[in-house]
């Protein structure tokens, strides 16, 4: 580095040099081009955005409420639709107050801010292993030591996850039961209770995570964590997945008064509140229209992409690799015999014009993984069979 | 406190404790009673929205865009939109490349970004005296001390300018050259000058924050000290005082690659990106329409406030009080006798209905003021006369 470079360097805080490079940032440039099969994004299938009611919305807003719509507005977040989360959350049969809803440039702003009043440098934070990247990214940025405790089928395994909270003098859990990003995993009913109970006796905070929990394929639903320990629970929620995450609305459901005003503190200093115009057409949206009709329909689809991924990766596959058979949510996750590279994988695949996100990113500190990510929610039946076809290959290629 | 309030209150980190409590948020509930006539609030002037080209852009965007609209977006911000920046920048003379151009959730999101990236517990920040309180505010959580330099007419004072810069290690300069909020002050071009050689010798950074400069009554532009220092500042925008705020869309403009990449990883962590169904409405806007014809529709009624304003001051206050005579912006700054107490004649002028913000939370650590913050641009004529007639019965009685 010359002196120039020097000083540039010198100059940055010392958070920003712990925050991860995002590595699917760089992963999906690789990814981009026509002739590859990606199952490497997590986008939602633009085809169920409701264009056409988003149209008809926006319409109504700008007539009937233009200069509201265009103008500053409060931090907490438009009142009408913190009303209508509190409506649907009733309908799950949790009570939930519009004093506690705080609403968030997308989920992830969520995490920003709650890390943001929380998070001193050296707090020890729990996290599933594997995690969802964009949690780590956010809370990075404020310097606290993660401990992973291992996913199982069911959930958070739960005798680790004691002995970590007794051995680690944990503050808070980042925790997503629903479907979860990378592994597709869902907390079985028991295992929200015991992970629930094992929080609220050591007097942990937890940051419930939701974004794919309306995204179901069929068993009735579960509780949340919040529903079993709602004085220690921060409940997150996004329009992302069910309406379109152009708009970037997301909300947390604070539990409590204390929190929440430190919460609408740093909202305040971050954006001073997120799009009013765009807070208005979801508003609309759903009192326009029936939200859950049209989550059937993105259901519908995602249910038969996820099959089609399953059957086929049974069919392909060699035995060695076992996968996670989700119900519910965006992503499968393949586990490899402990030997096998990801990242290799990874090359390979791309030679074969087809692309995944390999596991690494979602460890902390891990440099390669035998695991990788799935997505199933942006490609055709077709191209679902055929990349998994050309992955199998490149399987195979790297086993040789 | 009980127990549970003492574990509640140990939960919060070190930083959110630093933050000042929005004073202003406390002043807005008292003041929004229909008799009160307000200039205390900061908003545009709602009646310029432009709703009606804002309706055929978000038809057009919907049609013709409407899946990238409502999908996941690049952090960076919409290319087009930032091009359309750059082309701006160009029309003063400034050459900006879409690269060093950086979308963020409003200029808030952007004072919060800059903390995050460059700014340790116990760095330097260098303030105008007053200075807009919303940058304390984002840049609190990041823990700084705050040095700050009285503003003249003429802008900072360059002797106590050098003096601090010297004195305190300074690493961080927030300006606002452009009819700053809360005082309505420009800088005049050679200040400027000096401004930026002085902070250039120093090797400090600046943050140029410039909400206001395209709102401007008359005389010619001044340069920007972006164009001075190119290589120390960080210079901010927005869209919210020429198209409307209720959208969020502000940027950063950095000065070098290095402090953009950090800026990007930090916004990714803080919102992932902003609502890009609103970047495409206003990137649509300003290519169907004017911005320069729509902004001097602007102009020109805030101009005629201002005047009716500083001509309404002239004739009722008393001759104790002098005033700031802004030549762009949306504020003007009253100044009275030392030991007169803007908190006191805030009460009195309350029960007079009429209402202003009193000047102590844009300075750091005091407890009163004798100044105080009038805005113009969102009052009638007749009611900027009336109010000003109160206001100056309310400082009478409480002269006496």
């Amino acid at each position: 580095m010359n002196q120039t470079e020097n000083m540039i360097q010198a100059a940055f805080s010392q958070r920003i040099n712990q925050v991860p490079r995002s590595f699917i940032r760089d992963i999906l440039s690789v990814t981009n081009k026509p002739e590859i099969i990606s199952f490497a994004g997590g986008l939602p299938n633009k085809d169920f955005f409701p264009i056409e009611e988003i149209k008809a919305c926006t319409q109504k807003v700008l007539e009937q409420e233009g200069h509201q719509a265009l103008q500053y507005s409060t931090t907490e977040g438009l009142p009408a639709l913190r009303e209508q989360i509190c409506a649907n959350y009733k309908k799950q049969g949790l009570k939930v107050s519009p004093n506690q809803v705080l609403i968030t440039t997308g989920s992830q702003q969520a995490l920003d801010l709650i890390g943001k009043v929380f998070i001193d440098k050296g707090d020890r934070v729990l996290i599933e292993e594997p995690a969802y990247l964009g949690a780590i990214q956010a809370m990075s940025m404020y310097e606290p030591e993660f401990y992973p405790v291992p996913l199982t089928n069911q959930g958070l395994n739960p005798f680790l996850l004691e002995e970590t909270l007794i051995q680690k003098n944990i503050k808070l859990a980042y925790l997503v039961p629903n479907f979860q990003n990378p592994s597709g995993i869902s907390y079985t009913e028991q295992r929200r209770a015991e992970v629930a109970e094992l929080i609220t006796k050591h007097n942990v905070l937890i940051i419930e995570d939701d974004p794919y929990g309306s995204i179901r394929f069929g068993e009735k639903a579960h509780h949340s964590l919040y529903y079993y320990a709602p004085e220690h629970t921060f409940m997150l929620g996004t329009f992302s997945k069910t309406v379109a995450p152009g708009f970037r609305i997301g909300w947390i459901v604070a539990p409590n008064q204390h929190y929440y005003e430190k919460l609408v503190t740093a909202k305040q200093a971050a954006d001073l509140h997120s799009d009013i115009f765009s807070q208005r057409i979801i508003s609309s949206f759903l009192s326009e229209y029936e939200l859950e009709n049209h989550i059937k329909k993105i259901i519908k689809a995602y249910k038969s992409q996820s099959e089609v991924m399953i059957q086929a990766m049974e069919e392909h596959f060699p035995s060695e690799a076992s996968f996670t058979k989700p119900q519910g949510g965006m992503f499968c996750w393949v586990n490899m015999p402990s030997h096998f590279s990801a990242m290799k994988l990874f090359h390979e695949a791309i030679k074969q014009n087809v692309a995944f996100v390999p596991g690494v990113p979602f460890y902390i500190g891990k440099q390669d993984s035998n695991t990788f990510r799935l997505n199933f929610s942006c490609s055709t039946p077709e191209e679902i069979q055929e990349g998994i076809r050309r992955l199998s290959e490149a399987i195979k290629n790297n086993f040789t």
